[in-house]
């Protein structure tokens, strides 16, 4: 069987030689999902669920840089599911990763699911209803929140996080009093913040955010991360990340 | 009558001769309230309220800089109000600013005041039971939520301020899940977030946040201010707020 198909591309992550199959013409990875599966603190005896998963990126980097006990994606869009298995395949981690086509508002099927100590997530950023075309477009789907919302995001990784298990999420910083208040709502205490900057003299357009389930309050804010430096080039932090 | 008392200083605020009154050895203004009131945007034709005034650093800064109509501090220390009160005799200001002994919890004095277009807030930052070792210690109740809690200020401000009015508050960034969802209880929402490092590389550790009554939900993120340069000289954006 041919892994790629004729409309999908094979591309090197840069890391262990692992590759993954994405769309020529779809939603291909950003660098929003490099960072979070960077800021993800997963340990090797951890089991992580990767929610709107879409290519698998986020696990993939994941299993490249730490090796968790296993990583199971759920995405709703059943055609990616089955790409992101055939990445699997063809980086042969049948026994570490796995995909489901599951929809994450399906609350009853996840608490099917085993509970674990780390839930990864790079959700739609957007709004349902700014400036959305078509409903059925993927692109769309990735973007705004047609399928889930931020409160199902939250409330889904309350219901398969175990006690104390991590929440690490990649949004957007205008959407912070969003995340913050639902977060609190369903008892995922915010315990960490990383700010990203396109630059030192520009707003900050990247949000990293630690959750603990029913953590205590407590809010560390970290370092903040610049994509590049004055004159252009990329800062060194994020060429370390990319493993450059 | 002398206006300044044995255990008090006199300092010039290099704002057109504008000078406060300061205890030598009580709670003496920093570089948070300079920010605050800096941030603070207030036109000539508005009226303000410093909640938490203290000496009265940001009425007189904003009144140097912005020459509103009207500013009133309220302050729950007695003494305060009247060093206060003796700097604006002294800066003849009696026409511009005043001084009231309040306390912020009483809601049903607060509501017999005229409303407002803008509160500023520098309230103490630290929860009541974080090391405090003398609640009658002035000190203790500037930085200790001793004589008001974060929801009593943002409880004030909801009171005291007209339909769409701003509310301007300096806090710690550690603060901010509960600065943020407070804040939408009361229905003043959040709308601006200037974050404040010490130096780029480092972590913030000042945050200035922009709330509207009533105000619908768009979270803009100004650029960074940094105090320092990695040289250790202030920044030129420090110099300029403080006029140097």
């Amino acid at each position: 069987m041919d892994l790629v198909k004729i409309d999908e591309t094979l591309d090197d992550l840069q890391i262990k030689d692992i590759h993954i199959i994405q769309k020529k013409e779809g939603f291909r990875f950003g660098v929003d999902a490099v960072l979070l599966a960077n800021y993800a603190k997963v340990k090797s005896n951890q089991t992580v669920i990767d929610l709107c998963s879409g290519t698998g990126i986020i696990p993939f980097i994941i299993q490249g840089k730490k090796s968790p006990r296993h990583i199971t994606g759920i995405e709703i869009q059943e055609d990616m599911v089955q790409m992101a298995n055939r990445t699997v395949l063809y980086n042969k981690f049948q026994e570490k990763i796995k995909f489901i086509n599951e929809d994450i508002k399906n609350l009853a099927e996840l608490k099917k699911l085993e509970r674990v100590d780390v839930v990864t997530v790079n959700p739609p950023y957007k709004l349902r209803n700014s400036g959305i075309v078509n409903e059925f477009d993927k692109n769309a789907i990735a973007r705004h929140e047609i399928c889930c919302t931020l409160e199902d995001v939250i409330k889904a990784a309350r219901t398969l996080l175990k006690d104390n298990g991590r929440l690490f999420m990649v949004h957007r910083p205008e959407r912070l009093a969003d995340i913050l208040c639902l977060m609190r709502e369903y008892k995922i205490e915010p315990k960490s913040i990383k700010m990203v900057y396109p630059s030192v003299n520009k707003a900050p357009n990247i949000v990293l955010i630690e959750g603990q389930r029913d953590g205590g309050a407590f809010l560390k804010w970290e370092k903040s991360l610049y994509i590049h430096k004055e004159n252009g080039e990329y800062t060194e932090e994020l060429n370390e990340i990319y493993g450059r």
